[in-house]
């Protein structure tokens, strides 16, 4: 029932990727090529127009003459002699990206020559590639990794190889190698040894039958499951091919507020179809599974997990799903949480319901992520407390097939929160952390905020559990030592969405990149992964790069001081987080913003010392000592730990009230500092997506005095104190700010 | 705030419009034709792949070579000397085609010189038009028509004129001018003088706030309402462009089933960027108006028309639109209809309502366009019939600026319909006429039914209410005499949305492009109006446009043979409407399949006669005697009026049950021609959009069947009559296809 658009009437593989992108008109790559050289030496930039439909696999031609002609001279053909999928994909992908890049065809040969080339396959598929690997290289690349190297080749031109044990890592290498190219490296001496620190890298896309997308805000969802098995969009491919560039190796197709309809034998052969697009891109598809799904759709009385005709129910269900897909990866499930059924309802544990779905699952290879992500407005225990307190205690008890899926933080995807005391807390049981790659509380697809940063705070997070130096990504990635971490799992909830661009704002396709590179080594630099996003995606030339690095840069911290600076959190607008809300106090208390805040009188902030609600002792005593001490916690997590008053002194001088203020202007500077950075770019850059951002960072800028202005307004009405010098005045009084009201915010489920 | 994307950042108008239509890489139209001309002359037709954005404003390079010369030749530059906006975009739409078309980048200047060229501008703009114009050509244009002429221009070149009054006038002479290039057209001799018959032409959105459609199978809404004012996405002046090239001049924004936010002061704000954006192409906007909305957003206790407390509030509202939108039309209302709000609520009748609306609108040039779409439930009175009944007896009480608005059928846009007896039926009252572009009833976006042959059958009839020839399309048009019909006005539910192309099927663009052609001039014939859509969208070649054109007109006769032959109305699914439902029988009854069908033992159909429900006797009596004499009327609304039995003899000889079988089977075996047509293309057009249509086709054939063996084995039920030979028997038993159910079918409010 698939297309396979690469096959497709055994047209020239070269021409058809391509054309999927964006290209609605009739032009070979070389002609392209030829033509926008034309239109670069007339420096006539501003005549492009891109609508960033190519993401960061844009393939322009390089800008740099020399660059392009060391990269002509070396790729001369390509050498590959095998049929395995993703090595066709690999080299439909190299065939591109140098079209578009060099403006050259260069032509497929079985066999190594003289006049060099480009050398792809795998050891065992290829001798070629077998007698060029050093013997240390094998040990290096695992089973998804690659060796990208140049070899002077004798007396002939170099030759360039992409060596790996699987086929996709023949098509990790293949993007690597034109990464590589596309951000300014010269082939000689070229040599990329590299495998994933993480084993299983997924995008969560939360996303509902109806295609309406819980907090998503670049349309709709990509699946068009009316149109689907029969229509199949281009944009799948497109999907996969950027996913797998940044090495994404699994996506969950369906929102955690799940739906069993997904699961219907007319679901499934859509399902199955989709699989098969991505299968050639190393993409496992994992659906949502409804914990009552054997009720809703399976007419059984009970949902509950010991009950043999519901685990019958599941193993049966598991049975047709691979049957569709023969290498579906598994469930995401969210039970007993927000209103989702569980095991609970049963009086049943998570783990009896996460190891019943995973036995249905393990004959097959499958996995379970069960999220933490559990609370209940009965429960008097701080909502950050709540996860820690229902799943440590089940450590050793999962099967070897369920991982826990952890948010990075213990509340809720806070624009910052200090890193989830879960992480490894558990030693027996697999661990994923759960990113949200979607802007929920971070001015959706309108403000800019490049994550990794925030990411990186919680990889490289030092939970101390195992001794100094146990980050949260060492204990993710795991190892296949005996006294090590299980190897665990990453995963981003996707802000991709229908719009042409994928991702809303154009910056924002940045946070999908950096997200597949940070979950592929962790160690990676938020700065270099954004450098190569800019070069990927903009320019090589540094006049472009740095300015839009340096912003990329200031974003998540300038978003987080006109937000919520200090460790403030919770304190967005009810229901859609769209803009501020501190005054919400109604409804169910840990969904309010004061049970976060807690500004009175006397001060700000939530004490989780122990002598407040305690959660600091959920951590590692070393880190509990940090957190717990008021003059050794971090500035950026003080309030999140701390309840102080208004005078309270901090490290800058200042006290606490005047600091405050002074961070909600800083964040509104920044954000005004880069309108004219970004004016600046205008000759430099294409002028469609030019005017997008200058349009969103006009708006952001907007919108950062109005955080400022409603959140310092309600807070001078405890602290009673003015606003200290240089922080601007509020244009309204705070019932103005209190009665506004936005109404059809995209991704909020209760408006759709 | 808005973007004016014709002058952004002064760049050269030519590049700029091209830009926005899919072009994803930088190439100037010169060099993509000569690329374009490179691939066609190297055979390679099958490597272009276009993504439908494009629509019917294409502008491939033209495959005649004779006919790009002879153009070519003429197009030596563009005379304008004019500022008006409608007539820059004229410019800039002339610059974009003949950019594309023949690969020239002519020059604009201001004179015409003895180098030929096209000279655009209006009359009292350029004295060098008025000089050229014959005497008889001012008389035949009115304010929005064109003369669009060759001149020899004495011994020099030829000279090209496009002449109007006004500037949007000059811009549909040159998408006349362009349409001709388009399809074939020679320079020489050309002289073409038109101008729209029907005033007021018009797309419907049924779009609400939160982005999804009523009844829309493209993706989502155009209006990026969120993001609107900020963000000013490409695709609106595209939409426009597509829209003014047929000849549209008004749209209304939102759904007929309101929402009052639309009228709020920050709604209103996104509403004056989208007028703004539309403006230059001769489109105004409306919005539906929820008749509650002064109780809604206005904090009155009363939507009483007659209260005035709400006249005050509408009036106040009205000018705060017209603040916004100068050049704001109107409201359309859709009132106690469908649990919608109106007048009756309080008593009050619908001229109550409407004209109090009008009141407020009259001083600032608007109008309503008030719905008389309306029935009850509770009502005993044939469905068919209400509309009339409610209506007709309130002629001439509406204000001048009232426009009532009637859907083609009496009842809802069934696969085929006979006109609406209140055509005609209201000598005093201004008449719009309601189409639906979308296919509510006709396969959503996934089977292809050209519609035009089914309007024309409503513009056509013969209402013979002033006499013989009082067509609907006539009644619509009206004319300034005394004793003739008000001018009226022309709607179509839109079909557009969020996908790529626009209208889900590719050859869904036919129906956009249809409903505005046949708006500008209801006397076009729909065979030539698709033929120019298949040349403007796929080729001038014959072996392409014949086999599509046959396509085209085979397709609506073709649909309603499987879903609704002989006149068979509202047997569809349950809320979705997509797929057969003719055992429907529970709920409100004129919302049931039985209410409409009537089969039983002794036969099927809805006598409408005077011994039936007499709906007949709403027509004219010359039109009542042909509908309600079981001989004369037309098979196609054969069991609209006549309940017959089952071996009532036909006009083919056959019986009716055996006719009945026998069309449903004709539908079927028309789609499954189509699919060896099809691939007969394949050579011929480009690979994406034919690969997308094969699928759609692939399905329809198979939902066809669905749609037969669905309703022979419900109605054989009653008939106990065998199918006759050449009839596929059902893969199915009855109950197998009452059990399917659909979920999620785009465009249904109650799973949205």
């Amino acid at each position: 029932m698939t297309l396979n658009p690469l096959a497709r009437n055994n047209r020239p593989l070269i021409f058809h990727p391509r054309s999927q992108l964006s290209m609605g008109v009739c032009v070979s790559m070389r002609w392209m090529w030829i033509i926008c050289l034309a239109l670069v030496g007339l420096n006539t930039g501003g005549l492009r127009a891109d609508d960033g439909y190519r993401a960061w696999l844009r393939y322009d031609p390089l800008d740099q003459v020399s660059q392009r002609q060391a990269w002509t001279s070396v790729v001369t053909g390509l050498v590959c002699r095998e049929d395995d999928p993703s090595v066709k994909v690999a080299l439909a992908e190299l065939q591109m990206g140098f079209s578009g890049l060099l403006g050259i065809d260069p032509s497929v040969r079985p066999e190594v020559s003289g006049s060099g080339g480009v050398l792809i396959g795998t050891i065992d598929g290829n001798p070629e590639i077998a007698v060029r690997l050093r013997p240390e290289d094998a040990d290096q690349i695992g089973s998804e990794g690659y060796v990208v190297r140049t070899y002077s080749n004798g007396n002939g031109k170099p030759l360039v190889m992409i060596a790996a044990r699987s086929g996709v890592g023949v098509l990790y290498g293949a993007f690597e190698l034109l990464r590589q190219v596309q951000t300014g490296v010269y082939p000689h001496g070229l040599d990329k040894v590299d495998q994933p620190k993480i084993g299983l890298r997924m995008l969560n896309h939360w996303d509902n039958l109806n295609r309406t997308v819980e907090r998503g805000y670049a349309g709709f969802s990509l699946w068009e499951w009316f149109e689907l098995p029969d229509y199949v969009s281009p944009r799948y491919h497109d999907y996969a091919r950027l996913s797998a560039s940044v090495g994404i190796n699994a996506t969950v197709l369906t929102n955690v507020n799940a739906n069993a309809v997904i699961l219907t034998e007319a679901y499934l052969e859509k399902v199955a179809t989709l699989a098969d697009v991505f299968r050639p891109y190393g993409i496992r598809v994992f659906l949502t599974a409804r914990f009552s799904a054997p009720m809703e759709i399976g007419g059984l009385e009970t949902a509950d997990p010991l009950d043999p005709g519901v685990a019958a129910w599941w193993q049966a269900k598991v049975e047709e799903i691979y049957r569709h897909v023969p290498d579906f990866g598994g469930f995401l499930v969210k039970a007993n949480s927000e209103g989702q059924p569980g095991p609970q309802d049963y009086g049943r544990s998570h783990a009896d319901g996460a190891n019943m779905l995973a036995d249905a699952l393990a004959p097959h290879g499958g996995s379970v992520m069960w999220r933490a992500f559990v609370y209940a407005a009965e429960i008097e225990m701080d909502r950050a407390m709540q996860a820690y307190a229902e799943f440590q205690p089940l450590d050793g008890t999962f099967r070897p097939n369920v991982f826990i899926q952890i948010k990075n933080g213990a509340i809720d995807f806070m624009p910052t929160e200090p890193f989830h005391p879960l992480f490894g807390a558990m030693p027996k049981t697999r661990q994923t952390l759960e990113l949200q790659i979607t802007q929920e509380y971070l001015g959706a697809s309108i403000h800019l905020a490049y994550l990794a940063p925030m990411w990186k705070n919680c990889l490289d997070a030092d939970t101390r559990v195992a001794g100094e130096g146990t980050t949260v990504a060492k204990v993710i990635a795991g190892s296949d030592a005996d006294d090590g971490y299980l190897p665990g799992a990453i995963a981003g909830v996707a802000n991709t969405g229908s719009n042409r661009n994928w991702t809303g704002h154009p910056m924002a396709a940045a946070n999908w990149y950096a997200f597949g590179r940070l979950a592929w080594n962790p160690d990676l630099s938020s700065e270099s992964v954004a450098e190569e996003w800019v070069r990927m995606t903009f320019s090589n030339d540094a006049h472009v790069v740095t300015p839009i690095r340096e912003m990329l840069m200031e974003s998540h911290p300038a978003v987080v001081d006109y937000m919520m600076p200090l460790g403030l959190h919770h304190i967005m607008a009810w229901d859609h987080h769209y803009g501020p809300g501190p005054w919400i106090d109604e409804g169910r208390p840990d969904w309010t913003a004061v049970y976060y805040h807690r500004a009175n009188a006397d001060g700000i902030g939530f004490d989780r010392t122990v002598s407040g609600s305690g959660a600091v002792s959920q951590y590692h005593p070393d880190v509990a000592g940090i957190f717990g001490d008021v003059d050794a916690c971090p500035e950026r997590y003080l309030l999140w730990f701390h309840h102080l008053p208004w005078n309270h002194p901090m490290a800058s001088g200042n006290d606490l009230w005047d600091e405050m203020c002074l961070r909600y202007q800083r964040g509104v500077d920044t954000v005004g500092s880069w309108l004219e950075v970004w004016a600046g770019l205008e000759s430099s850059i294409d002028a469609q997506q030019h005017n997008h951002v200058l349009r969103l960072l006009t708006r952001q800028e907007r919108e950062s005095r109005w955080w400022r202005d409603a959140c310092l307004s309600y807070f001078q009405a405890f602290s009673k104190r003015p606003l200290p010098e240089g922080v601007g005045a509020p244009g309204h009084d705070l019932e103005y700010y209190r009665n506004l009201r936005l109404r059809y915010v995209p991704g909020t489920p209760s408006e759709q």
